[in-house]
C-alpha cells in the first residue's frame, strides 16, 4: 500500500528533529510542506522533489501529497513542531478518506509548548493548557471561555499564535481574562524563533506581559500559582507544597 | 563552567529521541537517570557510566548528577519523554542553585501527549489541557477542580499517570468528573507502552472509559465536542465549524 508519513520537524533546527523523522525525510521522494519549513529542511535533504503551497491553502497542500502517493512516490507532508498539535495530521487524516489506498502515518516531533519551555528553564512541569488565540477556525467566545477557565483552574498555560496582523491586541485581551483569576504578579515568558537564528526569551509578569507586542512566531508562557524565577530561568514546582 | 545536559529521551525507542538527544548523550561521559530509563538507552550508548536510582528518590538523583559534573564529568541527566513535561528539569535548576559551577541545559524530547496523540490518530490538533493524575504532590482537591473546568471548557484532556497500586479509582474518579460537563459519547483513546515494545492502543466512548482498568504507563485522552472517528482513528477537527 502506498504510504503518506505526516512529519513533525520541531522547531526548525536539524538537531531537534527526531531520529526517526531525519529517516524519513532521508526515505521519501516527495516532500510536501508549506513554503517557510521547507525552507528549514531543503539544504539537509539534497535531491529530493520539494512541493509547496502558500499558507492557509492546507486541504490543497493534503491533496497534492496524496495525489503524489496516488501515482507511487514516497511522500512526506512536513509540519512545524508536531504535525499533530494544530498541525497538519488531523486534516490528513479526513481527506483520506478520498483516497482509500492510501496510508498515513504519523512520526511526531517536539511542538513550541516543549522546544520553548527548555529555553525558558521548566514551566510545564506541572499540569497545564495550550491554547491557540488564532480565530480564524474558532469563534473568539469559545477562546475566551477556555482562557478564563483555564485561568480559574491555575493551569499553567501556553499560548500559540498570540498575535497576528489583524489580531495585534489579542494577547492583550487574554493578560486581561487570566488577571481575572491570576495574580499580576504571576511569573510569565515568551520565546521566539525557537531553535531558530535570532531565538530570542523574555521574562515579565503578566502585568508586564499585558503591555508588551509579540509577532505571531512567539510562543506565550503564562505560570500558574507556584511559578517561580530561579537563576533567571521561568519553574514551576512539580508539586504542590501542602 | 561544567555541563549537565537534562535529556527528554521521548517514549523509549532510540529513533524517537531528537538528533540532538542521540549526539549530547554520545558526548557525555556519565548518563544517570531512573533504572527503567536507563536500561531503555543503555544499548545505544556502549562505553558510557551509568548510574541510576530508583522511584521517588528524584532530588537524590539530581545531586549524584551534579556530584558528577563538579567533578569535571560531562554529565546528562535522561527523562522519559521531555525533561519538562512532568519531569526532572525543574528539580536540577532548583538543585542546581547549589551548585553555582555547574550549568544546566535541557534537550527536549517528545512528551507521551504527543507520541500516544500520533498513535491514535489526531486527537490534539485544537486546544488541549494536560492534567496527571498522582496525588503523591498536589492535593486531590486541586486535580477535582482542574478536571471538572477543563472539561467546561471543552479542551481535550490528556491523561498521564491515569493509576496507580493505589489509585486504581482515579480514572473512573475523572471520568465522572468529565461527565458533567461532556457527553458519555465524547470519543476518548488510550495508549500503553508507547514507541515500545507491546504498544497498545483502544479507542472508547468516555462512558466506556469509565469502566475501564488501565496501567500507569498508559496515556489516556478525552476528546472535546468535535472529536471524531475517522477510519479507526481518533481526530480533533483543526476549526469549529460554526
Amino acid at each position: 500500500m502506498n504510504k503518506i508519513y505526516v512529519v513533525g520537524i520541531g522547531p526548525g533546527a536539524y538537531e531537534k528533529m527526531t531520529v526517526e523523522a531525519a529517516k524519513t525525510l532521508e526515505s521519501c521522494d516527495v516532500i510536501v510542506g508549506y513554503t517557510v519549513y521547507v525552507d528549514l529542511v531543503r539544504e539537509h535533504f539534497p535531491g529530493k522533489a520539494f512541493l509547496t503551497t502558500p499558507m492557509r491553502k492546507e486541504a490543497e497542500r493534503c491533496r497534492l501529497a496524496f495525489e503524489q502517493a496516488a501515482a507511487g512516490k514516497t511522500v512526506a507532508m512536513i509540519c512545524s513542531g508536531d504535525a499533530g498539535v494544530y498541525g497538519m495530521s488531523g486534516l490528513m487524516l479526513e481527506i483520506g478518506t478520498e483516497y482509500p489506498g492510501v496510508e498515513v502515518e504519523t512520526i511526531c516531533g517536539v511542538t513550541a509548548a516543549v522546544s520553548g519551555a527548555a529555553v525558558l528553564g521548566a514551566p510545564l512541569i506541572h499540569d497545564f493548557a495550550v491554547i491557540s488565540l488564532s480565530d480564524l477556525l474558532t469563534p473568539w467566545e469559545k477562546i475566551e471561555k477556555r482562557l478564563l477557565l483555564a485561568a480559574e483552574a491555575d493551569f499553567v498555560v501556553c499560548l500559540y499564535k498570540p498575535s497576528s496582523k489583524k489580531r495585534h491586541d489579542y494577547l492583550q485581551k487574554a493578560c486581561e481574562l487570566m488577571l481575572r483569576h491570576k495574580s499580576p504578579e504571576t511569573v510569565c515568558g515568551t520565546v521566539s524563533q525557537i531553535g531558530r537564528e535570532g531565538e530570542q526569551m523574555c521574562l515579565c509578569t503578566l502585568q508586564e506581559l499585558q503591555g508588551m507586542q509579540v509577532d505571531m512566531f512567539t510562543t506565550v508562557f503564562i505560570g500558574n500559582s507556584q511559578t517561580r524565577v530561579i537563576d533567571g530561568r521561568m519553574v514551576t514546582p512539580r508539586g504542590y507544597r501542602v
